[in-house]
């Protein structure tokens, strides 16, 4: 089992923020997370153009003074992580790419690096594979993965680009908490909607919740439910925040663990711009 | 193979459309695919509470005068496909659906019903499974079903809900638009959106769009494109429409078979109220 304690994952609702640049919106988070690290490995894979994901990526990088080095170049990838200082999981379609991480046998080298410590990013896509599985994920199932189970960095479901239901809207196709509500009749996982802007940091055996400007807020309070398996603050009023200056950097909607169609609660966090 | 002349499909993109009952909008339409048959199978698998979606499904039939038999409850179901007299697929998670179906192992009954001639509704999950794979579902993938393969009754697929990108958005993720284009990104295939009030009728050979009030426009024009393996009307120019009464009550959308990142090319119906 990977060491909780050791983890390092910075885990992004959007690489891109509506009106700002590439990753400009989580660039404090990112080089704080990296501390010394200098050279990234870069896993392109949920993109069909890999070359133009890459050319993307490594430009935005070296302006922030790392190296990066694709996945999708390197004749033996496995070999590649194993001596990673640091990895970045591109967004893209997540079932595009399990299926890669999958063929490429990465799956275990990932997982058993990060539990060696070194730091972790995903975005988007890529924040839904460091889940137990990709049944969060919205994108159109593509390709066909040899399983839908995936890195297992973290004990739940993230849901990115989290949008809250429009109660003014004439749709009716299932808004994306309906979607989520789905995921948990079936499974007992707990499962998060990161809006965009949101990120999830995961270090020192803490799960923190940090907004696009960096602010932060600790998970849960209750350290007993730490390491539970269903570790969600339940039963966490959202009132607790109320005047709280960091609450209104919080972009999470947390939709709590449902067995079935019994047990169903939720928290949500005030949402703000 | 099936045979093409004999299939009877109705598939429509939502069940229930804004303001009104559930499957008010295509009665006419049921009514019409269905003819003498007085007898309705009903597969309920896309929702997880089976009971409620049979009642509520029951007392829609009934009330349009039809007998439903829900798969759900028979001890033998692949009996009762073979000896259906029309049968209905419902709709709710598409994953689920399917992975039901592929463990009752109706695929084959259900295809082979369909090609001697019964007819066959499919709406939302229910119009995907129609089509050779799941791949254009919006939901997400809480169950694992054996394979992505459906049903095959058409030779395209179909995006239900289809919502047109709004060009005032500032979310980040991707649009229904751009999750297809993933789509044929990977695949052959043709992709129509159905946007929410279209349906598709599939009769005597030829298919037939049709709005919610039951106007119908023939797909495409060109006979010689009818049996070739993408028969989307790729240069059929959108304003041959323009003054036509009938397409004011078209809602579909075509994103016409891209082979990867070459080749693409889209035919827009006009878009109404």
């Amino acid at each position: 089992m990977a060491s909780t304690i050791r983890k390092r994952l910075l885990l992004i609702s959007n690489s891109t923020q509506h009106g700002r640049g590439y990753l400009d919106h989580v660039e404090a988070e990112i080089r704080d997370l990296l501390g010394p690290a200098r050279r990234v490995l870069f896993a392109p894979f949920a993109m069909l153009d890999r070359e133009a994901y890459e050319a993307k990526t490594r430009e935005r990088f070296e302006a922030m003074g790392y190296r990066l080095d694709s996945l999708h170049r390197v004749a033996d990838p496995q070999h590649r992580v194993e001596g990673a200082e640091a990895i970045f999981i591109g967004g893209g379609n997540t079932f595009r790419l399990l299926k890669a991480l999958q063929d490429l046998e990465l799956v275990r080298s990932i997982r058993s690096r990060v539990a060696d410590g070194i730091p972790l990013i995903g975005s988007s896509a890529g924040s839904i594979v460091s889940c137990p599985t990709l049944k969060t994920t919205k994108d159109m199932p593509v390709v066909e993965p040899a399983s839908f189970e995936a890195l297992a960095l973290v004990d739940f479901q993230i849901s990115p680009h989290y949008l809250d239901p429009d109660p003014a809207s004439t749709h009716m196709g299932e808004t994306q908490e309906e979607r989520i509500l789905q995921v948990l009749e079936e499974n007992d996982c707990p499962v998060g909607g990161l809006r965009e802007g949101g990120v999830l940091r995961v270090q020192d055996g803490a799960r923190q919740l940090g907004s696009s400007e960096g602010a932060r807020l600790p998970w849960r309070s209750n350290p007993e439910r730490r390491s539970a398996p269903c570790w969600l603050p339940r039963h966490w009023p959202p009132n607790d925040f109320e005047g709280n200056p960091a609450v209104q950097s919080v972009r999470c909607v947390f939709i709590a663990h449902a067995r079935r169609l019994h047990q169903r609660s939720r928290v949500r966090l005030p949402r703000t711009g």
